[in-house]
Protein backbone atom coordinates (compact mmCIF):
# COMPACT_ATOMS: atom_id res chain seq x y z
CA UNK A 1 0.00 0.00 0.00
CA UNK A 2 1.78 3.35 -1.23
CA UNK A 3 0.93 6.46 0.72
CA UNK A 4 2.12 9.87 -1.29
CA UNK A 5 1.84 13.48 0.88
CA UNK A 6 1.82 15.81 -1.26
CA UNK A 7 0.16 19.09 -2.33
CA UNK A 8 -1.89 19.62 -5.47
CA UNK A 9 0.55 22.84 -6.89
CA UNK A 10 4.39 21.47 -6.40
CA UNK A 11 6.05 20.42 -9.29
CA UNK A 12 7.98 17.00 -7.16
CA UNK A 13 4.19 16.08 -6.14
CA UNK A 14 2.93 15.50 -9.26
CA UNK A 15 6.16 14.42 -10.97
CA UNK A 16 5.50 11.33 -8.28
CA UNK A 17 1.66 10.88 -9.04
CA UNK A 18 2.81 10.74 -13.01
CA UNK A 19 5.01 7.95 -12.39
CA UNK A 20 2.75 6.16 -10.42
CA UNK A 21 -0.20 6.70 -12.76
CA UNK A 22 2.38 5.46 -15.69
CA UNK A 23 3.39 2.38 -14.08
CA UNK A 24 -0.60 2.11 -13.05
CA UNK A 25 0.13 2.27 -9.40
CA UNK A 26 -2.30 3.20 -6.83
CA UNK A 27 -1.56 5.40 -3.89
CA UNK A 28 -3.55 7.39 -1.22
CA UNK A 29 -3.12 11.03 -1.67
CA UNK A 30 -2.75 12.95 1.67
CA UNK A 31 -2.46 16.81 1.50
CA UNK A 32 -0.09 18.53 3.25
CA UNK A 33 0.19 22.37 3.38
CA UNK A 34 3.77 21.67 4.13
CA UNK A 35 4.34 25.47 6.04
CA UNK A 36 1.83 23.91 8.67
CA UNK A 37 4.58 22.14 10.43
CA UNK A 38 2.21 19.01 10.80
CA UNK A 39 4.23 17.08 13.85
CA UNK A 40 2.98 13.65 12.41
CA UNK A 41 4.73 14.79 8.97
CA UNK A 42 8.38 16.55 10.50
CA UNK A 43 8.33 13.23 12.08
CA UNK A 44 8.41 11.54 7.97
CA UNK A 45 10.22 14.29 6.88
CA UNK A 46 12.28 16.49 9.05
CA UNK A 47 12.68 19.17 6.00
CA UNK A 48 9.09 19.32 5.97
CA UNK A 49 8.99 19.46 1.90
CA UNK A 50 6.49 17.28 -0.36
CA UNK A 51 6.38 15.20 -1.65
CA UNK A 52 6.89 11.71 0.75
CA UNK A 53 6.06 8.81 -0.08
CA UNK A 54 5.93 5.45 1.84
CA UNK A 55 4.96 2.29 1.70
CA UNK A 56 3.06 0.22 3.57
CA UNK A 57 4.23 1.43 7.27
CA UNK A 58 7.89 1.91 5.75
CA UNK A 59 9.87 5.39 6.32
CA UNK A 60 9.53 8.52 4.48
CA UNK A 61 11.01 8.33 1.07
CA UNK A 62 11.71 11.92 0.66
CA UNK A 63 11.65 14.04 -2.13
CA UNK A 64 10.60 14.08 -5.93
CA UNK A 65 13.98 11.80 -7.58
CA UNK A 66 14.00 9.94 -4.05
CA UNK A 67 10.30 9.07 -4.74
CA UNK A 68 11.77 8.01 -8.37
CA UNK A 69 14.59 6.28 -7.45
CA UNK A 70 12.61 3.61 -5.41
CA UNK A 71 9.30 3.33 -7.86
CA UNK A 72 12.61 2.81 -10.53
CA UNK A 73 13.54 -0.22 -8.21
CA UNK A 74 10.29 -1.11 -6.99
CA UNK A 75 8.13 -1.17 -10.25
CA UNK A 76 10.27 0.36 -12.88
CA UNK A 77 12.99 -2.41 -13.19
CA UNK A 78 10.26 -5.15 -13.89
CA UNK A 79 8.39 -2.51 -16.85
CA UNK A 80 10.68 -3.39 -19.83
CA UNK A 81 9.50 -1.14 -22.66
CA UNK A 82 7.65 1.11 -20.23
CA UNK A 83 10.44 1.47 -17.14
CA UNK A 84 10.81 5.35 -17.27
CA UNK A 85 14.78 5.39 -16.28
CA UNK A 86 16.85 4.08 -19.37
CA UNK A 87 18.94 0.68 -18.83
CA UNK A 88 22.16 2.13 -19.64
CA UNK A 89 24.20 3.89 -16.69
CA UNK A 90 25.22 7.47 -19.27
CA UNK A 91 21.59 6.81 -20.53
CA UNK A 92 20.17 7.17 -17.10
CA UNK A 93 22.73 9.85 -16.32
CA UNK A 94 21.44 12.06 -18.90
CA UNK A 95 17.97 11.56 -17.62
CA UNK A 96 18.92 12.17 -14.30
CA UNK A 97 20.57 15.72 -15.02
CA UNK A 98 17.44 16.89 -16.73
CA UNK A 99 14.76 15.65 -14.23
CA UNK A 100 17.30 17.40 -11.50
CA UNK A 101 17.37 20.42 -14.32
CA UNK A 102 13.32 20.78 -13.76
CA UNK A 103 12.87 19.83 -10.25
CA UNK A 104 15.79 21.36 -8.58
CA UNK A 105 17.16 24.40 -11.26
CA UNK A 106 14.34 25.50 -13.12
CA UNK A 107 12.34 25.26 -9.45
CA UNK A 108 14.71 28.00 -7.84
CA UNK A 109 14.54 29.91 -11.10
CA UNK A 110 10.72 29.78 -11.77
CA UNK A 111 8.41 27.67 -10.11
CA UNK A 112 8.95 28.15 -6.41
CA UNK A 113 8.65 31.56 -6.66
CA UNK A 114 5.49 31.90 -8.85
CA UNK A 115 3.75 29.17 -7.05
CA UNK A 116 4.80 30.78 -3.82
CA UNK A 117 3.49 34.25 -4.70
CA UNK A 118 0.72 33.39 -6.49
CA UNK A 119 -1.11 30.21 -4.73
CA UNK A 120 0.86 29.49 -1.33
CA UNK A 121 -0.05 32.84 -0.10
CA UNK A 122 -3.63 32.74 -0.72
CA UNK A 123 -3.49 29.75 1.02
CA UNK A 124 -1.12 30.48 4.17
CA UNK A 125 -2.42 32.74 6.82
CA UNK A 126 -0.29 36.20 7.81
CA UNK A 127 2.15 34.46 10.26
CA UNK A 128 2.86 31.44 8.13
CA UNK A 129 4.00 34.00 5.52
CA UNK A 130 0.34 34.42 3.51
CA UNK A 131 -0.35 38.08 2.18
CA UNK A 132 0.13 39.99 -0.93
CA UNK A 133 2.47 38.78 -3.32
CA UNK A 134 6.05 39.98 -4.19
CA UNK A 135 5.89 41.67 -7.81
CA UNK A 136 9.59 41.41 -8.45
CA UNK A 137 9.76 37.89 -7.39
CA UNK A 138 7.13 37.37 -10.10
CA UNK A 139 9.04 39.69 -12.37
CA UNK A 140 11.84 37.75 -11.97
CA UNK A 141 10.88 34.02 -12.30
CA UNK A 142 8.46 35.29 -15.83
CA UNK A 143 12.25 36.20 -16.94
CA UNK A 144 13.66 33.53 -16.34
CA UNK A 145 10.64 31.13 -17.38
CA UNK A 146 11.52 32.12 -20.89
CA UNK A 147 14.66 30.41 -20.72
CA UNK A 148 13.21 27.24 -19.35
CA UNK A 149 10.73 27.33 -21.93
CA UNK A 150 13.04 28.25 -24.84
CA UNK A 151 15.14 24.78 -23.39
CA UNK A 152 12.08 22.61 -23.41
CA UNK A 153 11.55 23.67 -26.93
CA UNK A 154 15.15 23.04 -27.97
CA UNK A 155 14.97 19.29 -26.38
CA UNK A 156 11.57 18.91 -27.92
CA UNK A 157 12.99 20.08 -31.36
CA UNK A 158 16.12 17.72 -31.36
CA UNK A 159 14.99 14.80 -29.79
CA UNK A 160 11.60 12.69 -29.87
CA UNK A 161 10.97 13.04 -26.09
CA UNK A 162 13.21 15.46 -23.64
CA UNK A 163 16.15 12.58 -22.88
CA UNK A 164 15.74 10.84 -26.39
CA UNK A 165 13.82 8.42 -27.98
CA UNK A 166 11.67 7.24 -25.34
CA UNK A 167 9.69 8.78 -22.54
CA UNK A 168 11.08 8.81 -19.46
CA UNK A 169 11.22 11.00 -16.21
CA UNK A 170 12.71 13.99 -17.69
CA UNK A 171 9.15 14.47 -19.94
CA UNK A 172 7.19 13.64 -16.25
CA UNK A 173 9.69 15.79 -14.47
CA UNK A 174 9.19 18.89 -16.87
CA UNK A 175 5.59 18.62 -17.98
CA UNK A 176 5.01 18.80 -13.81
CA UNK A 177 6.50 21.95 -13.81
CA UNK A 178 4.79 23.27 -17.22
CA UNK A 179 1.14 22.58 -16.14
CA UNK A 180 1.81 24.34 -12.39
CA UNK A 181 2.57 27.33 -14.66
CA UNK A 182 0.16 26.87 -17.19
CA UNK A 183 -2.64 26.41 -14.52
CA UNK A 184 -0.91 29.72 -14.08
CA UNK A 185 -1.56 31.57 -17.44
CA UNK A 186 2.47 32.01 -16.96
CA UNK A 187 3.43 29.72 -20.28
CA UNK A 188 3.48 31.94 -23.77
CA UNK A 189 2.73 29.31 -25.66
CA UNK A 190 2.90 30.83 -29.24
CA UNK A 191 6.60 31.43 -28.60
CA UNK A 192 7.54 27.72 -28.40
CA UNK A 193 5.53 25.59 -30.49
CA UNK A 194 7.98 22.45 -30.25
CA UNK A 195 7.42 22.63 -26.67
CA UNK A 196 3.83 23.05 -27.01
CA UNK A 197 3.38 19.85 -29.60
CA UNK A 198 5.09 18.09 -26.71
CA UNK A 199 3.14 19.47 -23.76
CA UNK A 200 -0.12 18.17 -26.04
CA UNK A 201 1.46 14.57 -26.00
CA UNK A 202 1.88 14.70 -22.47
CA UNK A 203 -1.72 16.17 -21.33
CA UNK A 204 -3.20 13.38 -23.17
CA UNK A 205 -1.86 10.52 -21.02
CA UNK A 206 -4.33 9.34 -18.80
CA UNK A 207 -1.51 9.10 -15.87
CA UNK A 208 -2.07 13.22 -16.47
CA UNK A 209 -5.65 13.54 -16.56
CA UNK A 210 -6.62 13.91 -12.75
CA UNK A 211 -4.34 17.70 -13.07
CA UNK A 212 -6.41 18.83 -15.68
CA UNK A 213 -9.84 18.44 -13.11
CA UNK A 214 -7.77 20.39 -9.84
CA UNK A 215 -8.57 23.54 -8.88
CA UNK A 216 -7.12 26.32 -6.32
CA UNK A 217 -9.44 27.81 -4.34
CA UNK A 218 -10.11 31.63 -5.32
CA UNK A 219 -8.22 31.33 -8.19
CA UNK A 220 -9.95 29.91 -11.23
CA UNK A 221 -6.99 28.53 -14.26
CA UNK A 222 -6.12 29.67 -17.34
CA UNK A 223 -8.89 28.71 -19.81
CA UNK A 224 -7.13 26.51 -21.90
CA UNK A 225 -5.82 24.79 -18.98
CA UNK A 226 -8.20 21.75 -18.99
CA UNK A 227 -8.48 21.71 -23.19
CA UNK A 228 -6.74 18.75 -24.55
CA UNK A 229 -6.44 20.85 -27.82
CA UNK A 230 -5.41 24.58 -26.96
CA UNK B 1 39.54 7.27 -17.99
CA UNK B 2 37.04 9.23 -15.70
CA UNK B 3 37.52 13.27 -16.07
CA UNK B 4 36.18 15.03 -13.14
CA UNK B 5 35.62 18.83 -13.43
CA UNK B 6 35.64 20.69 -10.16
CA UNK B 7 36.37 23.44 -7.72
CA UNK B 8 38.09 22.24 -4.58
CA UNK B 9 35.60 24.18 -2.49
CA UNK B 10 32.52 23.30 -3.87
CA UNK B 11 30.96 20.41 -1.40
CA UNK B 12 29.30 18.18 -4.31
CA UNK B 13 33.09 18.30 -6.26
CA UNK B 14 34.68 16.78 -3.28
CA UNK B 15 31.75 14.28 -2.28
CA UNK B 16 32.34 12.63 -5.93
CA UNK B 17 36.14 13.16 -5.20
CA UNK B 18 35.51 10.97 -2.11
CA UNK B 19 33.40 8.53 -3.79
CA UNK B 20 36.88 7.75 -6.67
CA UNK B 21 38.76 7.81 -3.64
CA UNK B 22 36.82 5.47 -1.68
CA UNK B 23 36.43 3.21 -4.62
CA UNK B 24 39.73 3.82 -5.81
CA UNK B 25 39.63 5.28 -9.02
CA UNK B 26 41.66 7.31 -10.42
CA UNK B 27 40.37 10.47 -12.47
CA UNK B 28 41.97 13.41 -14.08
CA UNK B 29 41.03 16.76 -12.27
CA UNK B 30 40.17 19.40 -14.39
CA UNK B 31 39.92 22.90 -12.23
CA UNK B 32 36.77 25.10 -13.45
CA UNK B 33 35.44 28.24 -11.98
CA UNK B 34 31.73 28.02 -13.19
CA UNK B 35 31.27 31.65 -13.08
CA UNK B 36 33.82 31.95 -15.61
CA UNK B 37 31.21 30.16 -18.10
CA UNK B 38 33.96 28.97 -20.18
CA UNK B 39 32.57 27.75 -23.77
CA UNK B 40 34.08 24.19 -23.45
CA UNK B 41 32.49 23.71 -19.82
CA UNK B 42 28.98 24.67 -21.16
CA UNK B 43 28.77 21.96 -23.48
CA UNK B 44 29.64 19.53 -20.98
CA UNK B 45 26.85 21.42 -18.72
CA UNK B 46 24.61 23.88 -20.04
CA UNK B 47 23.46 25.23 -16.22
CA UNK B 48 27.66 25.55 -15.73
CA UNK B 49 27.63 23.49 -12.73
CA UNK B 50 30.10 21.86 -10.80
CA UNK B 51 30.95 18.80 -10.64
CA UNK B 52 30.83 17.20 -14.18
CA UNK B 53 32.29 13.37 -14.30
CA UNK B 54 33.49 12.09 -17.71
CA UNK B 55 33.77 8.69 -18.82
CA UNK B 56 35.74 8.58 -21.63
CA UNK B 57 34.72 10.91 -24.11
CA UNK B 58 30.96 10.52 -22.95
CA UNK B 59 28.81 12.85 -22.53
CA UNK B 60 29.09 15.08 -19.15
CA UNK B 61 27.49 13.27 -15.93
CA UNK B 62 26.48 16.62 -13.91
CA UNK B 63 25.37 17.21 -10.43
CA UNK B 64 27.12 15.12 -7.34
CA UNK B 65 24.03 13.06 -6.78
CA UNK B 66 23.59 12.16 -10.61
CA UNK B 67 27.61 11.08 -10.70
CA UNK B 68 27.03 9.22 -7.61
CA UNK B 69 24.28 6.81 -8.79
CA UNK B 70 26.58 6.27 -11.56
CA UNK B 71 29.22 5.67 -10.04
CA UNK B 72 27.41 2.98 -7.90
CA UNK B 73 25.70 1.36 -11.23
CA UNK B 74 29.37 0.99 -12.94
CA UNK B 75 31.67 0.55 -10.29
CA UNK B 76 29.82 0.20 -6.56
CA UNK B 77 27.55 -2.36 -7.69
CA UNK B 78 30.74 -4.79 -7.77
CA UNK B 79 32.11 -3.87 -4.56
CA UNK B 80 30.46 -5.97 -2.29
CA UNK B 81 30.48 -4.78 1.31
CA UNK B 82 32.46 -1.55 0.23
CA UNK B 83 29.50 -0.27 -1.49
CA UNK B 84 28.22 3.15 -0.81
CA UNK B 85 24.90 2.95 -1.60
CA UNK B 86 22.78 0.21 0.57
CA UNK B 87 21.20 -2.70 -1.47
CA UNK B 88 17.50 -2.17 -0.58
CA UNK B 89 15.61 0.02 -1.79
CA UNK B 90 13.82 1.33 1.50
CA UNK B 91 17.80 1.98 2.54
CA UNK B 92 18.70 3.37 -0.05
CA UNK B 93 15.97 5.77 -0.12
CA UNK B 94 17.45 7.26 3.08
CA UNK B 95 20.69 6.60 2.11
CA UNK B 96 19.87 9.63 -0.88
CA UNK B 97 17.42 11.33 1.25
CA UNK B 98 20.54 12.69 3.67
CA UNK B 99 22.56 13.11 0.55
CA UNK B 100 20.45 15.50 -0.64
CA UNK B 101 19.86 17.35 2.65
CA UNK B 102 23.53 17.55 2.95
CA UNK B 103 24.49 18.67 -1.23
CA UNK B 104 20.82 20.57 -1.42
CA UNK B 105 19.21 21.79 1.54
CA UNK B 106 22.32 22.39 3.38
CA UNK B 107 23.96 24.07 0.95
CA UNK B 108 20.84 26.23 0.59
CA UNK B 109 20.82 27.05 3.66
CA UNK B 110 24.28 27.40 4.74
CA UNK B 111 27.34 26.08 2.84
CA UNK B 112 26.38 28.12 -0.89
CA UNK B 113 26.40 31.37 1.34
CA UNK B 114 29.48 31.06 3.35
CA UNK B 115 31.55 29.78 0.33
CA UNK B 116 30.29 32.26 -2.15
CA UNK B 117 30.60 35.32 0.74
CA UNK B 118 34.18 33.95 1.55
CA UNK B 119 35.90 32.25 -1.22
CA UNK B 120 34.29 32.36 -4.70
CA UNK B 121 34.14 36.91 -4.24
CA UNK B 122 37.84 36.32 -3.52
CA UNK B 123 38.53 34.91 -6.49
CA UNK B 124 35.71 36.62 -8.95
CA UNK B 125 36.86 39.25 -10.69
CA UNK B 126 34.06 43.06 -10.10
CA UNK B 127 32.10 42.31 -13.20
CA UNK B 128 31.61 38.62 -12.17
CA UNK B 129 30.08 39.36 -8.80
CA UNK B 130 33.65 39.52 -6.72
CA UNK B 131 34.15 42.51 -4.49
CA UNK B 132 33.58 42.82 -0.60
CA UNK B 133 31.34 39.82 1.44
CA UNK B 134 27.58 40.18 2.30
CA UNK B 135 27.48 40.49 6.05
CA UNK B 136 23.73 39.63 6.14
CA UNK B 137 24.71 36.54 4.05
CA UNK B 138 27.14 35.46 6.59
CA UNK B 139 25.35 35.62 9.45
CA UNK B 140 22.13 33.92 8.16
CA UNK B 141 24.27 30.99 6.98
CA UNK B 142 26.03 30.84 10.50
CA UNK B 143 23.10 30.91 12.64
CA UNK B 144 21.67 27.42 10.22
CA UNK B 145 24.90 26.12 10.70
CA UNK B 146 24.14 25.91 13.71
CA UNK B 147 20.98 23.46 13.02
CA UNK B 148 22.66 21.46 10.39
CA UNK B 149 25.32 20.69 12.98
CA UNK B 150 23.17 19.45 15.88
CA UNK B 151 21.42 17.32 12.99
CA UNK B 152 24.60 15.64 11.92
CA UNK B 153 25.43 14.85 15.99
CA UNK B 154 22.17 13.87 16.50
CA UNK B 155 22.38 11.52 13.36
CA UNK B 156 25.98 10.48 14.98
CA UNK B 157 24.99 9.98 18.58
CA UNK B 158 21.95 7.39 17.43
CA UNK B 159 23.98 5.14 14.51
CA UNK B 160 27.02 4.17 14.06
CA UNK B 161 27.44 6.07 10.58
CA UNK B 162 24.71 8.70 9.71
CA UNK B 163 22.76 6.96 7.76
CA UNK B 164 22.93 3.36 9.67
CA UNK B 165 25.26 0.76 10.08
CA UNK B 166 27.59 1.13 7.43
CA UNK B 167 29.65 4.25 5.66
CA UNK B 168 27.61 5.86 3.34
CA UNK B 169 27.13 8.21 0.69
CA UNK B 170 25.30 10.63 3.53
CA UNK B 171 28.72 10.79 5.28
CA UNK B 172 30.65 11.20 2.66
CA UNK B 173 28.25 14.13 1.48
CA UNK B 174 28.13 15.57 5.18
CA UNK B 175 31.73 15.66 5.14
CA UNK B 176 32.39 17.22 2.21
CA UNK B 177 30.59 20.01 3.16
CA UNK B 178 31.77 20.12 7.18
CA UNK B 179 35.41 19.93 5.66
CA UNK B 180 35.00 23.23 3.43
CA UNK B 181 33.19 24.67 6.67
CA UNK B 182 36.49 23.79 8.84
CA UNK B 183 38.42 25.15 6.57
CA UNK B 184 37.39 28.45 6.49
CA UNK B 185 36.79 27.73 11.07
CA UNK B 186 33.08 28.12 10.89
CA UNK B 187 32.28 24.81 13.12
CA UNK B 188 32.34 24.96 16.73
CA UNK B 189 33.22 21.81 17.32
CA UNK B 190 32.94 21.74 20.99
CA UNK B 191 28.94 21.82 20.70
CA UNK B 192 28.71 18.49 19.14
CA UNK B 193 31.09 16.05 20.71
CA UNK B 194 29.56 13.17 18.58
CA UNK B 195 29.69 15.70 15.42
CA UNK B 196 33.35 16.15 16.19
CA UNK B 197 34.13 12.03 16.69
CA UNK B 198 32.61 11.35 13.38
CA UNK B 199 34.17 14.15 11.92
CA UNK B 200 37.84 12.56 12.76
CA UNK B 201 36.96 9.34 11.76
CA UNK B 202 35.90 10.68 8.14
CA UNK B 203 39.20 12.79 8.06
CA UNK B 204 41.44 9.96 8.95
CA UNK B 205 39.97 8.00 6.02
CA UNK B 206 42.75 7.85 3.04
CA UNK B 207 40.21 9.64 0.39
CA UNK B 208 39.95 12.40 2.51
CA UNK B 209 44.12 13.11 3.08
CA UNK B 210 44.26 15.01 -0.05
CA UNK B 211 41.65 17.57 1.00
CA UNK B 212 43.74 18.55 3.90
CA UNK B 213 46.71 20.29 1.59
CA UNK B 214 44.08 21.83 -0.41
CA UNK B 215 44.82 25.74 0.19
CA UNK B 216 42.75 28.63 -0.89
CA UNK B 217 44.95 31.53 -2.23
CA UNK B 218 44.75 34.12 0.10
CA UNK B 219 42.60 32.77 2.86
CA UNK B 220 44.53 30.13 5.22
CA UNK B 221 42.42 27.43 6.81
CA UNK B 222 41.42 26.98 10.74
CA UNK B 223 44.77 26.00 11.97
CA UNK B 224 42.84 22.95 13.18
CA UNK B 225 42.04 22.43 9.49
CA UNK B 226 44.80 19.63 8.96
CA UNK B 227 45.34 18.14 11.93
CA UNK B 228 43.67 14.17 12.35
CA UNK B 229 43.18 14.89 15.97
CA UNK B 230 42.30 18.29 16.79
Amino acid sequence: MLTLHHHPMSAASRFVRLILGEYGERAELVDERPWERRPEFLALNPAATVPVLVEDSGPGIVGGMVAAEYLDETRGAFQRERRLLAEKPAERAEIRRLTEWFLGKMDSEVTRYLVRERIFKLEMRANEGGGSPDASAIRAARANLKNHMRYIGWLAESRNWLSGPKLSYADLAAASAVSILDYLGEVSWEEEPAAKDWYMRMKSRPAFRPFLAERVRGLPPAAHYPELDF
